[in-house]
């Protein structure tokens, strides 16, 4: 086991599950202090079939949740998009990551973009380049390991997300179900 | 090993996947016969939590996969839906019975509804009742088996589809891809 594993108090896994390209990202909790353990992407625009993908998403979640031995997965999940089929598509993508952690019983929580961005920078409509920037800082992170995917750090930001919202008390924190966000933001859900 | 598994050329599994229900069927192919084997459904209404719901589907489908080893699993997967929160969610609850079938390599072919009742009854707008209907002749299934709810018989209906779709040449096919699918049927897919 990796020692920065090993000498964690706490591990989260965040995730970014799209369908070309997942986003993950490891956050270690020693103490109080966060430190990023690992951040990467599985790269699947080069993977043709569907399946293939949703399976490399599968196998990849699989072996992060044994390298790792993650106590909580963070998603990032949106809550609305462009189209039906967009959604279909990301569900799948979603299902197979949240399949990945069930079968080793690892809790999970879902942020929405707005608010990983909102606890990282205090700005919900932030940019991914000053989400990026952020996790830098707070994490202190060298400038090399930041040479990747955006997507990456969007995940390690919905796992530090996770970090700090686990600190607050119940009542602060954000919808925790469909029927609870769709009852807090009726303007943000189209189609019903 | 059930012996009517056992003595099969061919075992399809059927799934119907939702968050309040999930149907299954197992279809065993004698020769050129299809018999059916098992029929149920995954009742989820009474469990509470999302992600309890999505656990329930994947356990109960790899459970199903354990039992029955089937050679394939054909899933019934509507293309376009009411609005983008049902399909992420329809979408999750695919996804978690697509990796209990991916875990074990078992082969995954999608086949739209109207596609199943098209191959079922000669009409794509069948009732669920005529589906049903029409599966008690062709497959000689007591009415008794039959005393379940519709969505058990919509997942037989799609392993019978991929039956008889299978042995088609594969220019006969439907869509394989979402390209292909939107390529055919621009005026089915909303929102793009």
């Amino acid at each position: 086991m990796l020692e920065a594993v090993e000498k964690a108090d706490r591990i989260i896994l965040g995730i970014d599950p799209g369908t070309n390209v997942t986003g993950f990202g490891v956050l270690g909790i020693y103490g109080k202090t966060p430190r990023m353990i690992s951040l990467g992407v599985i790269e699947l625009s080069k993977t043709g079939d569907h399946y293939m993908r949703l399976s490399h998403i599968h196998k990849r979640v699989s072996e992060l949740v044994s390298e790792y031995l993650p106590d909580e997965l963070a998603i990032e999940a949106p809550f609305f998009g462009k189209n039906v089929q967009s959604m279909l598509k990301l569900g799948r993508a979603q299902g197979v990551a949240i399949a990945a952690a069930i079968a080793r019983e690892v809790p999970i929580t879902e942020y929405e973009p707005r608010k990983i961005k909102m606890a990282i920078t205090g700005n919900g409509a932030a940019s991914k380049e000053q989400v990026c920037e952020m996790l830098r800082r707070i994490l202190d992170i060298p400038a090399e390991a930041l040479r990747t995917k955006l997507d990456a750090t969007d995940a390690l930001a919905a796992a530090l997300c996770h970090f700090y919202e686990s600190g607050k008390p119940a009542a602060a924190k954000g919808p925790k179900s469909w029927k609870d966000f769709i009852a807090r933001n009726p303007d943000k859900v189209s189609g019903l």
